[in-house]
């Protein structure tokens, strides 16, 4: 037995973090990175490290717990409201892949088992760089970027699936009608056992440890380790394969099984070990694995495998989203947002090759697919949004939308009248008095302690996009911002922060919350809700005709006067935002301001 | 080459992790639980599981992301403060019991290189149950406790650094003058490197980053990685253990180097990974190792080990801690509290029993003194503190002394004029006026903002014991509690909660904080400040006849008499604590009240 190899482990985490804070610079994801940094110190090209017993070990644990991460992050609820189009590209880009993979390997003399894997692995959607690429292309808020988001968790969870049903078969080699059922029974049994365990023996263990006060992070952690690697044992017993039961033990550990913040202290947990640690071992020994010679032995089989990745992705997709309404064009653009392959795939893919049903050959050609579809993301996404761009069709869509405004003054009862014409506002506010006024202009409003999670429960806070602290506290501000980035996501907070108002108040601990600064400067608001409260206010529209940052605008008009507040920003198609520092006015957007 | 097997390691962190909650909830430290589980899974008794290559590399990785760990939390400037009676008792607590173990060993026909090691074991030092045996016996505050942690760490720093020097010569073998020359060199480079690293390069690598921005804990995590297994790469190559290098790592890993709060995450994720998943991996397997027939085959040389161990240990403190001037009785406690054995024996006799140094059966035996000794920690430790306390010989000793009061109003300041008869007391308010009062009263005050770590270090608040956030608002008290939590550690964290104040002043939140209430109950401070200003109130000084709960001496005294306020405990020695929620007032201490 083989002792613990630091060398080699060293040298392949180094490689790792360099390759992916390179890739990662230039907009890729850090698994590009890592495959390629793989090959290239590899036995394929340099033959810097081999692989050890050290090696393989840590990356197939990383492997489980990036599998319970990946789990970790599918929310079933979001899937649910996922939309009728996502499905549809999600299903058009996996099945019609799939069939052109499994022909492609079958007819050119491939077993049917090695054309199911192949045919799985060029299925899989990987977001290619998550939502930095949506963000790098001014995407975040189209339809297409959720098209796309939705897209990719249900492929995954089909490719899931999928590869279940077949690795179950994949040691019993022959197959009769009896041996079916009997794979097909323990199946359903594991996942009997698996949902029950999640959505009832998991609660309970949740409410007993929450009954008896334990609060330490590191019990948590452990608990939940043991509940991924028995879950995959499970799973391995009943002929799955381990990761399913990793994935699913991810899916089970959700919102309201633990506290809330525990449960995100370890989902990042997880996550730094995982992807900061030991998944990136897998890749690159992934890339160990790849043999250069392909290209001049297999060079057709890699064309074709590659050709059916890019075609039966992009076709696929483009064909069954015609039933959205939305357009090949879109249907085109989402195509080719998914045509990326990665960590799932090289799992599979990895499987694949160490059961011996792929051929050394084949894995290399699934790994340079990955990295050739993964490169040509943001290339192919950016000429089809810029096509749709121009023709106007790049239509916008918030999945998480609404703004909730924690405090009901006068000032954020006219900033809320203007975000309302467009989304959903709800009101928070600790006095009655104020609340019940919100109500009587036909807002919602929840009277109750912000700080306090059933306060967030009734107001459904995690359900809207954006959380505005507008009350005249710099601290309630910031503690409120606080809590909320702590125990939920809400991808946008703004604040008012006060200047000079001793305590408190320090920018310092916006970026802690992930917040910024609503109105885009330091601002005392009191003078300004008086001014409204009076009705001793002018209301301002201007419309911009040079791009311009929202800061500079607020310096710019500040050096001429200095009684201004600018409320929001409007859009093109005349939507409103809260005017916040950070921002960019475009040509041709106005802001209202009040003076 | 063996793949990963999920199936013994859930076994193996399964019976960890009952075995490690079971022990503790008896008051001991969960290695022991680890330990013996090890014995009783293992192959000595039922033998229901086996080593493997997976339990062996995890359990490897995870001694490396200990010991970094370990170093992480010793802090080498609360080294240089470690008392006198501290360094005295660990040297006599290591060098006695070193030297007898060595000639046991010898005597008995071992080797020199097998005395020496079981010398380091029998010398080491674990604090049992570090500090949770201490707040048992309500010895948190005595002057032995800051002995007993001073040598613990000094113990530990110093059986590795005589392994180190011993360690280089295992793989050597025969000694001659230019081979101890060569390694010695070798080994003064390495720490010449290592320092330099550590106190040059590492910094700027930290302000480098910090200068990017760059935020992402998982970077960070993978940095220090990178760092703990480059160290320990070096120290093996140099001829030392690889757990020397990650020792290093982590004691170079310290404030200052990155963000204080990326220091504090990445510590717990260190913790959570070493302590609630690897490491009981590597203390349950060496249970495997252990043979249950050197009870009958090796019985004498187990007694005689283990008695060496205890006396030694004990007996060599005594004598060591006599110049200290405090006292054999109190030496003999020391010696008492100290004469478990924990991580580093464990680690260091897994070694020497790897290189095949020493036998099965003398790594057994010093498996079972690590948990003689340590079963005997709280029973001996409460026999000789109990003396000392019948003696009126029990000293009482903070090494973190004093208080940090935020807010300098005249309530602040009165409860500021009692704490300060005994202990330094220290104000922080953003009030440029109310500090110079607070210093024309002769306080120490520091004008400026909390929630801004220069004012923090201006105040030096990390050297404090006590943070007390007496404004009158809640949210400030909770945020400035919270952000001292966040990035310092203060043992005592107390604030002032005001009722029904509107947004704000959840007690859920004190616990984010670990803060604790003020004045017991929650109390709106405005009127009293008012009556301290204008001197319209009247101090009173109480003797408690029978131990009560400081909630329910407020209860009891609100139910006649509604306008009091509890200020400070007086014990029986005179000195003063605040009056805050979940303390326990004595027999014969008085209640200094305000009404």
């Amino acid at each position: 037995m083989e002792g613990f190899d630091i060398l080699n482990l060293f040298i392949v985490l180094l490689s790792a973090w360099g390759a992916g804070a390179l890739i990662k610079r230039i907009g890729y994801p850090a698994i590009l990175g890592e495959l390629l940094v793989g090959v290239i110190i590899g036995p394929s090209l340099l033959g810097l490290v081999e692989t050890s017993s050290t090696l393989v070990i840590i990356s197939e644990a990383g492997v489980i717990l990036l599998m319970a991460y990946i789990g970790m992050e599918i929310n079933f609820k979001d899937l649910g409201k996922a939309s009728w189009a996502g499905l549809l590209a999600a299903i058009g880009g996996f099945v019609v892949p799939f069939a052109l993979g499994y022909y492609v390997v079958t007819l050119t003399g491939g077993t049917s088992m090695a054309g199911l894997f192949v045919g799985i692995a060029v299925g899989v959607t990987s977001l290619a760089t998550k939502s930095r690429i949506l963000v790098d292309l001014g995407l975040l808020d189209t339809r297409i970027a959720y098209v796309l988001m939705a897209g990719a968790l249900i492929s995954d969870t089909l490719a899931l699936i999928i590869f279940a049903g077949l690795s179950s078969f994949i040691d019993v080699g022959a197959v009769n009608m009896s041996e079916i059922l009997l794979i097909a029974g323990k199946i359903i049994l594991f996942f009997a056992f698996a949902t029950a365990f999640g959505l009832y023996i998991l609660p309970r263990i949740g409410k007993w440890m929450a009954s008896r006060n334990i609060e330490n992070r590191t019990t948590y952690f452990t608990l939940l380790l043991l509940i991924v690697f028995g879950l995959s044992e499970l799973a391995e017993l009943v002929g799955l394969h381990g990761i399913l039961g990793a994935f699913v033990a991810g899916v089970f550990i959700k919102d309201g099984v633990f506290h809330d913040k525990i449960t995100k202290d370890i989902t990042r947990v997880f996550h730094d070990v995982s992807i900061g640690f030991m998944a990136p071992i897998f890749f690159v020994t992934a890339g160990f694995h790849v043999t250069l010679d392909v290209f001049k032995t297999d060079l057709q089989l890699l064309l074709l495998i590659v050709g059916v990745a890019f075609a039966g992705k992009i076709l696929g997709t483009v064909l069954f989203y015609l039933p959205s309404g939305n357009g090949w064009r879109e249907g085109l653009a989402v195509g080719t947002g998914m045509n990326g392959r990665g960590a799932v795939e090289i799992v599979i893919a990895g499987i694949g090759l160490q059961k011996g049903i792929i051929t050394q050959e084949i894995f290399s050609i699934l790994v340079f697919m990955a990295i050739i579809t993964t490169l040509s993301v943001p290339l192919l996404l950016t000429w089809t949004t810029n096509w749709l761009k121009k023709r106007g069709e790049l239509v916008k869509q918030f999945s998480r939308q609404g703004h909730i405004i924690l405090g009901a003054n006068p000032l954020a009862l006219l900033l809320g009248k203007h975000l309302a014409e467009a989304n959903k506002v709800m009101f928070i506010d600790a006095n009655k008095g104020l609340c019940e006024n919100a109500r009587n202009q036909g807002f919602d409003c929840v009277h109750g302690n912000i700080l306090e999670e059933s306060t967030l429960n009734e107001a459904s806070v995690k359900d809207f996009r954006t959380f505005i602290a507008l009350t005249v506290n710099n601290e309630i501000n910031l503690l409120a911002s606080q809590f909320v980035n702590d125990i939920l996501f809400i991808p946008e907070k703004f604040i008012v922060i006060s200047p000079n108002k001793g305590e408190g108040g320090s920018i310092n601990l916006l970026s802690s919350a992930s917040a910024s600064t609503l109105f885009s400067s330091k601002v005392d608001i009191q003078p300004w809700i008086q001014k409204v409260q009076d009705s001793n206010y002018k209301e301002v529209e201007v419309t911009i005709t040079k791009q311009i940052d929202t800061r500079d605008w607020v310096k710019f008009h500040e050096s001429k006067n200095n009684t201004l507040l600018p409320l929001v920003i409007v859009d093109r198609s005349g939507t409103k935002r809260p005017y916040r520092y950070n921002d960019s006015i475009d040509m041709n957007e106005k802001v209202i301001y009040i003076e």
